[in-house]
């Protein structure tokens, strides 16, 4: 089980909806707004950094909104 | 009460225009154009670092002609 | 009582040691090691922002290894 | 008259400390701390650019813990 | 022969496929996905860093989807 | 009399034309092309800071295909 | 098996020597001194993220003379 | 013959020196004190980049006071 953080900026205005959209999509923990360079910061969960990727690309990234997201896998060191 | 400095960039060519209509928005105390990595900076106050940030989402982000905006909350250390 | 992300970035070889160090204070809820531009994420809690920046300036930068923070509170829209 | 914003990083620990000096020096209007990528806000003038920037290199970065300073001049367009 | 790395950043959910068309070029090494703050990190060669540039201005930066790329040439020191 | 560097970023594909537009201009003395996170570095002048930033506002960034302009006042310390 | 590029930023001077160093170490399949933002990347491989992770801390960063790295996790989306 | 711009951050307080010292060095056509993100700008000359590459960690690296030095390579497209 891979974990991550997704750093997100997203377009002027648009900060809220899109942390209440991303906070109910399977495998996310915890969406939240903060202020910063960042907007959202999101708390994820994958099988494989593969499938991390493909749901930042394939999910995350599809909520209008959104310009940047930066991702951040946890590691256990 | 807390304040902040709202670090801003603006789409090209439209730093003056932007200034000029947060000056007069309540709650902020001054706007100005500066050159460097920022087009403008706002000072502003508000009661809650929340009802800080539902100002600069809710206000300050619909100006058009603003690209990111950058809050850095005021601290007494 | 406010809540916030402290993005931490560490001198080469100290990640591990400093979320360690740093999951251990109060007010601190967790702290992991992440690979990216940031080495470490810590989610932490105040009473007020002016006790949070305390919290960082006076506990979590005086542990040894830590070369830059970013604090992002956390703010409900 | 120039005036000016200067966005300054400091040494881990160092950003009390550091408003605190540089609020008293000539030509500094406000000195303050502020949570984000920068730990201190300053507002300063001088006569021209080119005393500006001899104020920034020959006052403000002589004050022990700065790391980084971001001077951008305010502009009347 | 000049080589280098080209890191690029794409609009949102276009990674994959941005990938997959510069895979193609001529000249083009290699090109994966990546996550982080870039998204896609190709490996060119061209015979001069003028004829690199034009490959990133002319080819690389058409493909559609991109938002920034950064040339890395390769030096030999 | 301010003299200054501006530092260009342009959106894909336009660096040429915009390095090209901008050379042409008074005040600039050189516009060129580079790689890196710039595209077009531009040596300008003006009688004060305050019209080098309406030049930069007014003029060069008027330029159809530029995305962010970084203006750094040349200062004789 | 999970494959990375670690984009490292090293200390003035040391970007060769830093370079060459890696270059030998096991799981590192190139590294290269490039010219930009970062001054070595290296593209490496490990058995999962965790001892990516622990490769990077472990192994890179104890190289003398680097300054930052950023690990960018390569995607099969 | 490759030019390029060298930007480069000096340790507080050194900004003045470093441009002298630099100015001086064979290859080197122009340094000058900047404000802003960078804190001195470097044009310079040499037969290749990779003859660019070692001029800047082989001379201009070592001056004292440098921090960050991001070279940009012009090139003609």
């Amino acid at each position: 089980m891979v974990q991550a953080y997704i750093l997100i900026q997203t377009e002027v205005g648009k900060a809220s909806t899109v942390a209440e959209v991303i906070g109910e999509m399977p495998g996310v923990i915890q969406a939240e707004d903060v202020t910063g360079p960042y907007d959202v910061i999101v708390r994820a969960q994958a099988d494989t950094v593969d499938e991390l990727g493909r749901m930042v690309v394939a999910k995350v990234q599809q909520v209008e909104g959104i310009s940047r997201t930066l991702t951040c896998p946890v590691v256990h060191l």
